[in-house]
């Protein structure tokens, strides 16, 4: 019987960076995947997702360039060509794993893998033993059992990424990231698309002020809030309004985007505590059972690519590494790739408010900045908002809508890291002209001394 | 005669921001400007400059995004049209100046500035009196005495901003920053673009790796390297190359870009030093007169608008604020908004090792990363080197090449002012997917444990 330093179950963002991480410590890994490497980030997310957005971008700006002098005359938006594209990137992307595992000497079984104890992994009949065991088996799309979910034109995320047509009209059932991005992307390329959520404001994680604004940016979609959808037909999607009022909206698709649920199926024989749906696990990602830790989606904690990677290091760090690593979760960016883009990191005001913290804040108009007037024109949305520690001046949370905020966010991740207050930011030269700017003028408007 | 605590010459990212910091602070303060609100970057240099490459890259993307699903048929550049949107932009820009003025209590006049002594300025035939007064008077560009300099077809960077039609050819001579901007502008644009550069390699202060890059990704542009220019006629330019033979481009353009002088003229009744044809300024931006400081390019230390603002800041403070700012050059970033875009923090390898340090350091490739391939595809070229201390790890100097490097290298700034170190940015969260993953990759490539 093999055997290896570590086994990692799943080889998406979590599993293959900790795969890669303990390998290139000299650590003897195995990898197990049962479906395709990179997970659901590389195959059906973060990836095909942000490959489709871009190209409804650029089809979105040969429509609108006019106005800066550049004339794009029948343009046409093709889906298979687009869907190829996204195929080759994602292709790329997991000849590229397969190489980091390769070039880390970490062993990769395809397969399903089951437990006959928390040392022992059976992967296609094949018995591997272990000291150290990584769960990160991911999360799967909630379908939940609302009359008429089971038709064939009712998709979650993996099945719409594989379709072969522009859907007419699009129902998108639940107005988190993922029911976002996607209404972005269809709406972009023509679809006519309806959002309905339960709760009374899409994308809850981020400042209210910041997601009515995206809501009136997507001006091409429809949006229904604090309704409840009571059924879906062939015809369409069935739903109760926040008075009471029963309506429907006819549509020849229909996303379900009300959430993921961590993979923790299979994981019984291993006597790891699940709550609420996921893995337990403290701040080193150890579970109950002594040589097994839960990370990424499964332990539900974070569901984000990059926490999942992250938390692959905090793991790999204490077991194999200089070992003082906890997993913070105070500066973890996040970013919707919507139209308009949008991303933070750290506390919200009203997060950084119930936590009982005396704040300052500011929020500024991007249309102030010049480059986002050179790319956007005045009339574009752009907002940023700053909140920090009224005591101490540190620096608690960044927000971005506009454009670059995806690509901009890591900066607060490191100005959060590092403890920055409102006075060490007023320092950074920002370069000029960017948009990145507006945060120095958004600091300076919480305190404007020198 | 008014009295003013404060009088600043020259309404550009210098002047402007000197004058708005000390009114928001309560001062009495004066601004003086001959020309225009914003000065040479808002109206003949970073901002304009950055509209036209904007709607230059959108032309650009909507013939070559066919390859990504989006097809573009007949697509016309239009210049007037995308000179009507810069010009948009500038006013919007030059109204907002004008607005935090008026807001923050400000004087403005607008006319040539004279000087009695170190306290008394003249404007219009009005004397005015201040306390302290800030030189930030810019530079021009420098018009070399090359025969034919003189020819109406030879332009420098604020003629070329005004032209009405797309040259058919164009000769940039000097291959800088300003040169590869429009290089990049007008190569993109259909005009046939031929840089001379008399040393060996395009943009001087980036890593010669990146420079080089650079350059061949300019796949429609013509580089004659260590080539002198020996004159200029009408029907284009003459040089020697590097070998001594004698040739010579035609052309129905000439850029004149080999660099820009600061503006001394007319200081001389101060009585403050000049050399190497700037003021003298110490690390307060302090001339040899005690009352009269020189922020941005007059003093010739760091040519970029938001050094510019940054030394307004110094001053103010030390004048007028807690007053415990020098002016640090360490971290100043820097963008060329080419096609692609580069953008740079901190010391180049060579830099360092020139300082004497021991260095540590890695590069690359950013076709490794998600978003990347995603939006660029796998041929597209993008670089990333972070070059960092070998004995304490401290990160020195980060540089990039790709999209949004402008939009990220403020994070790289923020990381070289907190002084992390490698084993710091290795736990910052990087939002997944996002090109900005490079810096994070390339940083575990210098040190890969954890």
């Amino acid at each position: 019987m093999e055997k290896f330093d570590l086994i990692v179950i799943g080889a998406g963002p979590g599993g293959y960076v900790a795969a890669e991480r303990a390998g290139a410590l000299g650590k003897k890994v195995l990898m197990v995947e049962k479906d395709q490497l990179g997970g659901v980030c590389t195959n059906w997310g973060c990836i095909p997702t942000k490959s489709l957005l871009n190209s409804a971008k650029q089809y979105r700006h040969a429509k609108e360039s006019g106005k800066m002098g550049v004339h794009c005359h029948d343009v046409t938006f093709n889906l298979t060509e687009a869907m190829a594209w996204k195929q080759e990137t994602i292709e790329t992307l997991r000849n590229g794993i397969q190489f980091l595992m390769k070039s880390n000497k970490v062993e990769v079984v395809f397969g399903e893998a089951t437990y006959t104890d928390n040392h022992h992994v059976v992967v296609n009949d094949t018995t591997y033993e272990t000291d150290y065991l990584i769960l990160a088996t991911g999360s799967s799309p909630i379908m939940p059992p609302i009359p008429g979910h089971d038709l064939p034109h009712v998709l979650t995320s993996d099945g719409i990424l594989a379709i072969e047509q522009v859907p007419e009209s699009l129902v998108v059932i639940g107005g988190g990231v993922i029911g976002i991005e996607f209404a972005s992307l269809f709406s972009s390329i023509g679809t006519k698309v309806t959002v309905v959520e339960m709760m009374n404001e899409i994308l809850p994680m981020m400042d209210g002020e910041f997601a009515k604004l995206i809501r009136r940016e997507m001006k091409d979609v429809t949006f229904h809030l604090g309704c409840k959808v009571e059924s879906i037909t062939s015809e369409g999607v069935q739903y109760t309004s926040a008075k009471g009022e029963k309506s429907s909206i006819a549509s020849t698709m229909v996303l379900m985007s009300v959430g993921r649920r961590p993979n923790t199926k299979g994981l019984e024989p291993l006597g790891v505590v699940v709550q609420r749906g996921g893995v337990v696990v403290d701040d080193h990602l150890r579970t109950n059972i002594a040589n097994v830790y839960a990370i990424g989606d499964v332990n539900g904690k974070s569901l984000l690519a990059h926490s999942a990677s992250r938390m692959a290091e905090v793991v790999v760090s204490n077991l194999f590494g200089s070992g003082v690593h906890k997993m913070r979760y105070s500066a973890i960016p996040w970013a919707v790739y919507g139209i308009p883009e949008a991303a933070g990191c750290g506390l919200t005001q009203q997060e950084a408010e119930k936590k009982g913290l005396k704040v300052v804040s500011a929020t500024t108009q991007m249309r102030s900045n010049g480059r986002f007037l050179a790319e956007q024109g005045k009339r574009a949305a752009g907002l940023c908002k700053v909140v920090a520690d009224a005591v101490t001046g540190v620096i608690l949370g960044v927000h971005l809508l506009g454009p670059y905020s995806s690509e901009m966010i890591y900066g607060a991740a490191a100005i959060l890291e590092a403890e920055l207050r409102v006075k060490d930011v007023k320092e950074i030269i920002f370069p000029h002209p960017s948009v990145s700017e507006v945060i120095k003028d958004t600091v300076f408007a919480i305190d404007h001394t020198l």
